[in-house]
């Protein structure tokens, strides 16, 4: 019992009370979990010569690796973990506007540290992969495990689409699994459902933060200007075009679907707090809504 | 709250109250959703030539996209997503029979419509792949990321029996998935237990529509009638056996399993309603049951 | 109405009051879909050259087979889909021993039966594979899609240990799973765990059923005899073993784990019947009990 | 009635009452069929030169062992399979310390077991692989399917913060999937929840007894001192990395999410015992928390 009490003791001390303080280091762990097992993924794949993995391991760990990170999060700061999800959830009313920006930059300053991270767990690896020679294309490049570059023959405005509608189609299906309206996941099991989701398009970012978090550690960490240079300039379309990509499906999910929800199969629970919290969309999935105490 | 109020006016204006318009519209952007996430796997794989999928990715992502899109249509339309499955609904005395061909048709454009999608965002990619030059047949073709061509041994009786029997065995499980008075899933779990279902038969449509819709986009884009011609005249296949195979599916899971299931296990709440809904079938499953407004 | 009305007539008629018929027929029909999505997925691969599946989709196809079979079998007849299971049910009680060897016969049917039904659908593709010549051994050989065949190294005593030793883990898990004093899977969602544990032994028979029906099929269907000679008379291996292993597994997991459970945790609702029913064993899995009427 | 009576009788006879002694056997037999299944997939694609096997299956068949390890041990000894897992929960206040060596022993001991179960099961096929000379290093070595040893550009300082980051995130993972306060996950589906989390890092031991255990059989059965002196003397680094990983995962969840939750949130039902279960951890995984009985 000393023991338990010595615990209690300590945790009374380290507490935070502040809830947008929470949400940060929340979001900030789910992020980085999240963005180690996807990138040691590819970085076994690659450094292994494929030998211990391949772009299907790699899609398999990023499906788990959301699945985790939505645990981690969870309903503390509601596990974005994206910034283009974040934003959706503004639209819909379900996080403050002010809360973006700070949101945002959690993220990327998450994927910046799990870069790092990565980088030092496969020091050896990658040293021994390259021999030494960090570089941004090539066939010994290691850029791309960290942040995307488009395929020779992709014009970026082949590329801005493909990152607008790839970006709509998952917040549509995680809208879709979390509206209770619609089928409810059982409570828990959000997170592997939603961990399928983004599954479906591996190797696209679809993420600002998970692309340009890792591009920055790069640029930082011996590879240069290069990796904004290189693809045509490509770095900006993994950035603005998921945005647009989320605005445009949160709008069609809600013109097809969500908006014509009838009233009447409204749950009886309906206090005033509850109706405040749900003027701005009928279907709450109150595990993803961070609490807001402006 | 003046964001709040302003989405909640908004909304106001756009709900449908129509239930068949919006039937319609939430088994659009299902089919939509999954013939893009379908087709979208099977475009990566060929044009990165392997390197970036396979038939098993290719399969992985059609079980997930089915997931994905019966959580979208949902509640709503039921997701019937096929329209041997729509049939199969109108035998059991679950779907109107005045639906049937609505549902088939909405099917159809959300399919032609995907493909559609699917060929911009590939654009680049199917160019660069077959050097502009679109077929039907030979190494480059790419008309088989689109609607499905018989291997060439394969006879019409064969491939016919092939569709009966796999279109069978699909609906035999989803009913069986379904049916209340059996194993229940979970509420909000049908979508993955479905999704699995179909997957086992990759590489085969099991779906007039999924077949059709692109079928008929490629004869649009490019391909003209070779896509009807070829294969001796296979196209009719995929549309009219599913729809034999959901007749005989359906029949025999009636018959071998659901028809026997004794009264007395019924639940208590068997009001006069529940009992006009189950007059055609013992085992509701109220998830996928679009509500009658005859 | 009248349809609802005509649908209700029919059904009445035929609907078959004899507990056990039913259960012969849900197995019956359990088995088949198994049996047929697990060969169909192996035809495939091998009559593609492995460019359409290989023996991970095998694997996955009959994780899936196995989950989706007892759906189908569900609530009727308990779902065993293997001679060793129902074995396993006899020894705790579960099963009466009198239903045991009709179990394994309709199994056994079944499996026939379903061997029947792959041939049928890949016929043209196995006349093309093979050149029309069924062999039992070579390189073009297909009797290993229907019945197993030892590696050439392998030894018979080895083979036993192995079908003992991996039926003994799979009976375990089973009974792992369904045994609602350890942790229960939430009703509904046991096949999906079920259909998991099999999985992890892919290649193997581990059901006598599953073996020696396909193998019936091969010996009348044009192969003969060599099918019980080949691998220095193999055939009966992956018939006792199996069932040898499930005594095996059975007794395990009940001495070190489910006698122990002490008694102060059993539920609240233990009402005379329920403390029948549970006199063989304290943790049924209702959900896969069949109902005694002897 | 009869065969139940019997029944009965003897597990009377057979049932412990030692609530530690009971704890060991469930232990023994979850980490035994964890590590049956985790070689014998190993065992297999190594054997038959990846034709029924690779990386991949290995990877899926480690994660279904640990859910079916978890559904197996259960809410016995809380199946933790692995000490770095015992050692967080030490550290949590969950598992009493005196219990932590015997914890740790049955788990070395279970993996020892289970290796000379894989040997015998594989003993024809790695005969067969090797040529009867088993060896620790070379093309046919057979060594690295008990126990791990490192890529030989691996220094022991890169491949210690591998396993130290490695644990520390499958520790984050377990503790946010088994969180009640956070999401919970349904009761009866932690297993499936948890066999994921591993998975992602396959290929690692993250576990002193799942390496140490199976090196040691090694050791004995024929290839002698070279299993520890191999790798620069690795052998102890899968032993105390995972333990420190252990230590600051448990910290990093607990400073970063799990201490901060607000105190309002807690359940209604907060009886003195729960109160004192709970003293050391707020959101206590009944499911996995084995009872003090001191």
């Amino acid at each position: 019992m000393l023991h338990s009490r010595l615990l209690a003791d300590v945790k009374g001390r380290l507490r935070i009370r502040s809830h947008l303080a929470r949400q940060c280091l929340a979001e900030f762990l789910g992020v980085f979990v999240r963005m180690l097992l996807t990138q040691g993924a590819g970085a076994q794949a690659v450094t292994s010569g494929e030998t211990k993995g391949n772009f299907f391991t790699m899609f398999l760990a990023g499906s788990l690796a959301v699945t985790i990170a939505i645990y981690v999060g969870g309903n503390v700061s509601g596990a974005h973990l994206n910034p283009a999800f974040s934003l959706a959830m503004c639209l819909l009313g379900r996080l403050p506007w002010a809360r973006l920006p700070i949101y945002c930059l959690v993220q990327l300053l998450s994927a910046f540290c799990a870069s790092g991270a990565t980088y030092a767990v496969y020091y050896d690896a990658l040293q021994n992969h390259t021999g030494g020679n960090l570089t941004v294309t090539g066939p010994k490049e290691t850029a791309s495990l960290f942040a995307t570059y488009p395929a020779p023959y992709l014009s970026l405005n082949n590329g801005f689409l493909d990152q607008v509608l790839g970006t709509g189609v998952l917040i549509v299906g995680i809208l879709a699994i979390l509206g209770t309206r619609n089928k409810g996941v059982p409570a828990g099991l959000e997170p592997v459902a939603v961990g399928l989701a983004p599954g479906a398009n591996c190797g696209f970012p679809l993420n600002p933060a998970r692309d340009l978090g890792p591009r920055l550690f790069t640029y930082v960490a011996g590879r240069g200007p290069e990796v904004f240079s290189a693809g045509n300039g490509w770095w900006w379309v993994p950035v603005v075009a998921p945005l647009v990509g989320a605005t445009l499906g949160t709008a069609t999910y809600q013109l097809l679907v969500a908006l014509h929800h009838p009233e009447e199969k409204s749950e009886p629970a309906q206090d005033l707090e509850f109706a405040q919290h749900t003027a701005g969309l009928e279907t709450p999935a109150s595990a993803l809504l961070p609490q807001r105490e402006l």
